[in-house]
């Protein structure tokens, strides 16, 4: 048996060791959407130019961001990524690209692209591992001051920038900021290519403009389509009704204020005197206790407290949706369709974070009729291209009841035909499946409303294909009269021993006899009220069935 | 214009901070399996008991694991794990339970259930959250010491213990280690349940013994089905081929080793001297340079070099496998099902890590024949019960051909029949798809290695549904020859006038004699060696054809 202190337990112990968070990334690199060199190549200029168009959004101007992608041979890419934002201060520099889990938007609670402080400097981590080299940032803040130049390495044991070369530069250029890297890569065009993903961004943030030279070195443009910055998100504080007994015990610890009813007031949106109150007598709580005073027990009170006091939904201008319009607007850009619809639904909250859903159906025109549907997943306005199968977005669509709509479908499966369905998320925090921020988790909350969404979409697409499907049974009609005339009027003739012209003659009255007749017919069946009310009804139906998007 | 010091990049810049590590994971709780109250309870005894098993096999213990889940009301569970492990030296425990990333497995190459050091800390921080209560650790390392006791949060904001309560304890056991949490949890029975991840753990690791109350105060008794420790694994060191460019610049510099060729044979596994001397050459290098003195474009030529080499792989006493015939013996104990088979495929690497792929089918029996197979899913032992969709093992079922092997299957989807599926990845760093470690990701490398173990145990179930097929239709062919012969010898008594002892006599012979020829029927249909080299054929076609498993 071993000594008291030479057991198995000290020899483990020997072995207990910090793991660095950049270590731990550089493992899991598929964490952060480098599995392989396709993706590498994709999320490498998804995290530039997620970060350029948030900055430009946050200063106000309009975005003009030139992408570069040169093919070195040997599975090498040189990217490079640079926009007309308002530029990063010397010192933040070598931080914000270098250093993993740093940044402005995680502690804010608003909407932006980035979240995690995590993409980009993954981004030059993998470079360095995949070849080596230093990424080289330019940034310029002020056109009288001129740029500063750094070229950086993560020190994954550390998780801290490493610089290699540090100076002032001239750059031609009111301000903004350039990013090049080298990194392992390898280009292939398709649905999930930069191509489309810079295609996408277009979509859904028309005030930007985008060069693109791709790696056959063509350049692609994708100007502008409006002149309008979209209104900038406000920062908001966090609801009661998302806050849980760990954070509460933290915020109690951290405050300022000096009562329960400030505290309430200060730290919580949608709190006024009155509700702090109201919310201190649901607790048994004195509204005058001290913060610091709280004890376990009376923080479970003031949670009880909170829970029965109702209180308004949070503030939504924290989140910036697209909007029904636009929305439509860039699927008719997109996609040569028949029928276009766009919903955007009203605000809603999981684990207290306000978070908006729109979705949009673009049916029939050019789009492949045999297969499934198309589908396209935004998040804060950036398009999501991989790991489809694990998003909450796809879990919906699946869940949702097509074929009373007009789409074929089987159980549990994507519906099929002629169409493109379009969902986006915009919240002030996103919960995605992993780091790489490819797929949205599952949140109940989140699937409730994507399926109305859908639905209300559905319901609209319903009414156009039951229109069209009796258009196409008309027309067939019409050809049978087309084709069948003629020979009545011959007959006729024999008939009656009629001239050629009379014959004419009878053809074209029977003609409009018909159509007249047809005309009316149609009316009744396509205008018919009673069918809209029906469909209303069955959606309804559908609303109150959804279940629980419980994960699994 | 702003003036120079006072741009919009200097105001955004005051925005810009840390983000600690265990402030990002509870926001992102999701990404550990806490994505809702049924999960975070099952994650959360998943954690510590795939640690306790951890510690058991180190120390080379047979592990017995006492399980307490007590409902609390109100959505409110005390769960309680106990092991007879080698316990936990004092001035770690407050680490190891309260300090995210921090553990002895992540810079280890062997197979072990825990990797990342986030497991356990992640629960003791959701039971923070959402209770407020401390997590309480009691470890004993030795019996003639008393044992430690300690009550633990985690300082999220800094991501480090914070000891509320600090004590010895006398404890009535010669050594081990017991965690008490008090969590929001929800539970609920079937496939994804406590329940079920207990059983599939003790089919997976037969020499433990697990003792598990339910919240429903039933005490379930799994007990071990072997005396015998699995085979512990062995640390390995980095084969190079796994090796990237920026991880050699990082060896170079940490080496102690005062030549290449010494660096290269002692940082590497696999690398002997003649080796050595072969990469130097081929990458133009000489063997006496100093590896302080690699400039980035030698290391390059040193990556040229080790790749045109020829290495023997890796070795795998890193791994431990369960092994073909413990695989099956457990799929016997679980499935009542007519035919078994189980596939230990040889190693295999990817990114450099070795890992080794088993499979096993469970076919007919009392298993549903109408819906789809069942699958489970295994990594390093542990089951894995959320997120199927998401798995390297089910994109690989889903793109193997069952039908080939005698089940119906549409298209890219799961087969469907009376079948069940397990497949085995023991390695000794398993890429997960998030830190929740629920689904597998989609390395090409491993996609064809599950693939080729599928296949293996397709074409051993296909000649076994053959025969029954063959059987099948032989005793209808019976029932009808039973059917019919009274009539012939009716027929024939009627026909000759023989009496009725002769008929029952003719009535016997034909039998006798049908079945005679019956029976040489049966064995050139089902013995035929032709048709189970067909089927070699088929599956030998498939194996060439596998396709690039890349992501999607």
């Amino acid at each position: 048996m071993a000594k008291e202190d030479n057991t198995k337990a000290h020899e483990l112990a020997k072995k207990q060791r910090d793991i660095g968070v950049a270590e731990f990334f550089s493992r899991n690199r598929h964490l952060l959407g480098f599995d392989n060199k396709r993706k590498a190549l994709m999320t490498t200029i998804k995290e530039a130019v997620d970060n350029s168009l948030d900055a430009c959004e946050e200063a106000g101007i309009l975005p003009e961001i030139i992408v570069d992608v040169v093919d070195m041979g040997n599975d090498r890419f040189r990217v490079t990524i640079e926009d007309n934002g308002p530029g990063i201060v010397k010192a933040q520099i070598p931080k914000i690209f270098a250093k993993l889990l740093y940044g402005s938007k995680f502690h804010t609670m608003k909407q932006s692209r980035g979240q995690q402080g995590i993409g980009i400097s993954a981004s030059v981590m993998y470079a360095q591992l995949t070849t080596g080299r230093a990424a080289k940032i330019t940034s310029k803040i002020h056109p009288n001051k001129p740029a500063n130049y750094y070229e950086l390495h993560v020190n994954t044991q550390q998780n801290k920038p490493e610089i290699l070369k540090e100076e002032e530069k001239e750059w031609k250029k009111e301000r903004g900021t350039k990013i090049e890297v080298d990194l392992e890569a390898s280009y292939i065009g398709g649905s999930q290519s930069i191509d489309e993903y810079l295609k996408e961004t277009a979509i859904t943030n028309p005030h930007v403009t985008i060069i693109y030279t791709n790696p056959k070195a063509e350049q692609i443009i994708f100007p502008r389509a409006t002149e309008n910055v979209p209104k900038e998100a406000k920062e908001i504080k966090p609801h009661p009704h998302g806050v849980e007994m760990g954070m509460m015990i933290k915020l109690l610890k951290d405050t300022d204020s000096r009562t329960l009813q400030s505290f309430l007031t200060t730290e919580f949106s949608r709190v006024g005197g009155g509700t702090a109150k109201e919310i201190c007598k649901n607790g048994a709580l004195l509204p005058n206790t001290k913060p610091r005073e709280m004890s376990r027990d009376m923080t479970e009170k003031l949670m009880e407290g909170i829970k029965k006091t109702k209180l308004i939904n949070p503030p939504t201008d924290c989140i910036s949706p697209i909007g029904e319009e636009l929305l439509e607007k860039g699927l008719r850009k997109e996609i040569n369709a028949e029928f276009y619809a766009a919903v955007t639904r009203p605000p809603s909250v999981y684990r207290g974070n306000p978070f908006v859903i729109e979705a949009g159906v673009a049916y029939g025109g050019d789009q492949n009729s045999e297969g499934t549907i198309r589908v396209m997943r935004f998040a804060n306005r950036v398009p999501l291209l991989f790991q489809q199968g694990a998003c909450a977005t796809t879990k919906s669509i699946m869940g949702t009841g097509w074929r009373a709509y007009g789409l074929s479908q089987s159980q549990n499966s994507l519906p099929v035909g002629p169409c493109s369905i379009v969902v986006h998320i915009a919240s002030v925090w996103v919960p995605f499946t992993s780091e790489s921020k490819e797929a949205i988790a599952h949140y109940p909350e989140i699937i409730k409303e994507i399926k109305l969404a859908l639905q209300e979409c559905g319901r609209r697409l319903a009414s156009y294909v039951r229109k069209r499907r009796k258009i196409a049974d008309e027309s067939k009609k019409r050809s049978y009269i087309e084709t069948y005339i003629p020979y009545v009027g011959a007959a006729l003739k024999e008939l009656l021993s009629l001239k050629a012209a009379d014959e004419e003659k009878i053809s074209s009255m029977l003609n409009t006899i018909l159509e007249k007749q047809r005309g009316t017919l149609e009316k009744i069946g396509v205008d018919n009220p009673d069918y809209d009310e029906d469909l209303a009804k069955i959606g309804k139906k559908e609303e109150e069935v959804i279940e629980d998007g419980e994960e699994n």
